[in-house]
């Protein structure tokens, strides 16, 4: 018997009907051209001959007395036929139904007696293509380890259609090893006390440094704006996605000497901008997203620390440019004060922003708290050269993550060949017309194009008629 | 506000995890010959315009502090794209696929926030067919007014394609008023401590008389074998169907003398012993069944008992025919013994059968108690004459009912036009193969056949081997 570190365990403790934690994605393949009509029951078939899944998902939760409060693996029979499904899409088979379908099973919480996974081979998606959608607990795997999961799932030769070769069980320590994930940053501390006073004396000096300036995320942390997206959530989820052109978000980042990620922000925000003010909901203050984000450190230790980072999203600003300016600023400063911040203190700071969701989830309290953040945005890259499954191309891929409770939104972004997937994963009743979130992701990124000057005002949408009511309020 | 009566409140309070509470059923229809390729679609948008289901399916479970104890039905928006779900089967599409996706759509609970059902259009189905699949819980329906919702829902004009007329909101008390249920029967008498108290002296004394005999259903009860259909139930389930020919049937019931529901019984009892000889786990003793049975009543008042009446399957009885005249015994006796019986006595008995179930299973102990019976086989008539659906005709009713912990597996069979379509709902983990079930219950009819002598044995049934060590052991 394995016990759960105590992060995990806090993770399986957070599980509720309105809040199942597990974290899942959605894939959707080319079926190869000479494809016989009964690939997708092949590619089940030899998916349930192996294992495929890493550590610990050929165990289950211990049962007993002792099991909710100090929870453990325990070696369990691995039912393929129930973990891996084979599911199908009704007529006429398009993005919409598939989102449907994924909605749906992601809505459906883990039977928490198995193995903590399920995987979903999904056929009938037109143009000649297929989707998997896999769901695992957090519990047991975090989104890194769950992005290096597919990974190694995938070949990078589309004439590698054994289908077999990367499904190999993996060691979690081994996956999870290479690269100290934000669980491991966090929990690592907790081992030693010295290192944990070490770390939160340092945290004290650099949070007075970060304090100060218009541009400090801590300043920017404690004026979070109550929003439509921070409100008690129910059992059900809805999907929306969108794939923007990578080299559309280059020309953009380059116009103006920025980050692609700083324009996926600034994309996320108009997007957010139009949705809200279609719903009469855009709060005068500008929303404020946490980004786990991959920190390339400065100091003494190799590795990568992912910290939750608040940024602004700079709805509040009509000016696309200005916004993506004004989002360039934070990050940059933002940056530069984490990176600068000693190990110990960066864990600290992980922990200061996950502590309270942990606790106030549990305790029932938090979507009455005022909100930390609006939403969480994440931002991982799959891969740069084309995937392939048993010879079929992975077109894109969309994480699908957890809502915490009083946070109804979840937007991620996966960075794969030529093109960013946004997936935006809402609650269905709190987030009315999701899908629109979706649609104007697209049309927030021509605007901002048109705005930097790097395309030219498209005769369709040049004439828009300027929203009602948008405060025009500089932030800074 | 309207509170839910103390037995649909039990219904509720016995919802866990593993023991969802709700009933459903699976329709398969034909396409008409001249359907769309969107006919699925279009009825999906029928459905979706208007309302369809009784009362208090647009009602919700109250919120609030007493929701748990007193609860009650508050009105509710209905989300109809929500609770009307478009579907699809994988390929090849069979019976099989069909039974995999409606179980795993069963054992997902009911979104308890929301109002109590789902309703699911499958396309996909092989053979120009579709089927539908509904759930709805048991605290707002039970099974004889499921069935009658799905009367009302269907058509016995083949051309009438409007696929609304009969989608009508009911009153719920209109539609269970005109036969009192079973529940009625149950909770009616709670009113009146005097018709209770008479009821209980009625009961004492026929009970009495009732235990007298060998063929005494009373003295069966006592001697319940554990078997492998009695453990500890997990929260999923499989489904196995098969239809059997009613002229068949009826052919063996007349050549014994016997009636439809006994020539069932046997069918059921042989099928479960050919599946318990294979899995090695035959008890030595036969297995017992309730059967939830309409009476016609010989006393004062008018309409239907339904009493979970207890029979013998004769499992440990080798010959087929022998099995039959044993039931046959059995279920006359018992008929006699209940109609006799006031209407007061009557409920008190229902509620003798009942009481232990939802008092063990609320408190947990009900998988460790010595089984009741060993198994529900429910028995009820759809229509002799075909149903139509917007011009779809149903080919097969199987209703899908739920599982007490400690009672694995539940038997329906549905008459329609010339068939019995027979359905196995059983737990994933504690019926293995659930599916030989149906298979056997074939086999068994055949066998039947042959012992009563209405059918030659046929050149490839002939020289079955006889089962190793079947107990020769006469019951009476």
């Amino acid at each position: 018997m394995n016990r759960l570190s105590p992060i995990d365990a806090a993770f399986l403790r957070m599980e509720s009907k309105r809040t199942p934690m597990h974290v899942g994605a959605m894939m959707t393949f080319k079926l190869p051209a000479d494809a016989p009509a009964d690939f997708c029951q092949q590619l089940v078939q030899q998916m349930r001959s192996k294992p495929f899944m890493p550590d610990p998902f050929s165990s289950r939760l211990a049962r007993g007395r002792f099991g909710r409060r100090l929870p453990a693996w325990e070696d369990s029979e691995v039912d393929m036929e129930y973990h891996l499904r084979h599911s199908a899409l009704p007529f006429p088979g398009g993005e919409k139904e598939l989102g449907v379908l994924v909605a749906r099973m992601h809505s459906h919480p883990l039977d928490l007696s198995r193995p903590l996974w399920e995987c979903h081979v999904i056929e009938g998606l037109e143009g000649n293509r297929f989707a998997l959608y896999f769901k695992a607990h957090h519990c047991a795997i975090d989104g890194v380890g769950a992005m290096r999961m597919v990974q190694n799932w995938l070949s990078k030769d589309p004439n590698d259609r054994s289908g077999v070769g990367p499904w190999t069980v993996l060691e979690r320590k081994r996956m999870t090893r290479a690269k100290p994930t934000l669980r491991e940053r966090v929990s690592t501390p907790a081992r030693s006390a010295a290192a944990q006073l070490r770390g939160l004396q340092d945290l004290v000096r650099n949070l007075a440094a970060m304090v100060q300036g218009d541009d400090s995320s801590v300043r920017l942390a404690l004026k979070v704006p109550r929003s439509l997206f921070n409100q008690r959530i129910s059992q059900q989820r809805r999907l929306g996605t969108q794939i923007l052109s990578l080299k559309r978000l280059r020309a953009v980042a380059e116009a103006e000497r920025v980050t692609v990620n700083d324009v996926l922000l600034a994309v996320v925000g108009g997007a957010f901008r139009r949705y809200l003010q279609a719903q009469d909901a855009l709060p005068e203050r500008g929303l404020i997203a946490s980004v786990p984000m991959g920190l390339a450190r400065a100091d003494d230790t190799a590795g990568t620390a992912a910290v939750g980072f608040i940024t602004p999203l700079g709805t509040e600003l009509e000016d696309p440019a200005e916004r993506l300016r004004w989002i360039h600023r934070v990050t940059t400063r933002g940056k530069r004060d984490l990176s600068s911040m000693p190990a110990a203190a960066q864990s600290q700071f992980a922990l200061l922003g996950i502590a309270p969701l942990l606790i106030g989830q549990v305790t029932g309290v938090l979507p009455k708290l005022p909100p930390l953040f609006n939403c969480v945005v994440s931002n991982v890259v799959l891969s740069k050269d084309p995937m392939y499954l048993m010879g079929a191309e992975l077109e894109a891929m969309y994480p699908v993550s957890f809502l915490f409770d009083g946070y109804a939104l979840n937007v991620t972004l996966v960075g794969y060949r030529d093109g960013v997937a946004v997936g935006f994963l809402g609650c269905r009743d709190a987030i009315p017309s999701l899908q629109k979130l979706a649609i104007h992701s697209s049309e927030a990124l021509a605007e901002l194009e048109v705005a930097v000057g790097v395309a030219a005002p498209s005769p369709a949408a040049k004439p828009k008629p300027r929203p009602r009511k948008a405060p025009r309020k500089r932030a800074s």
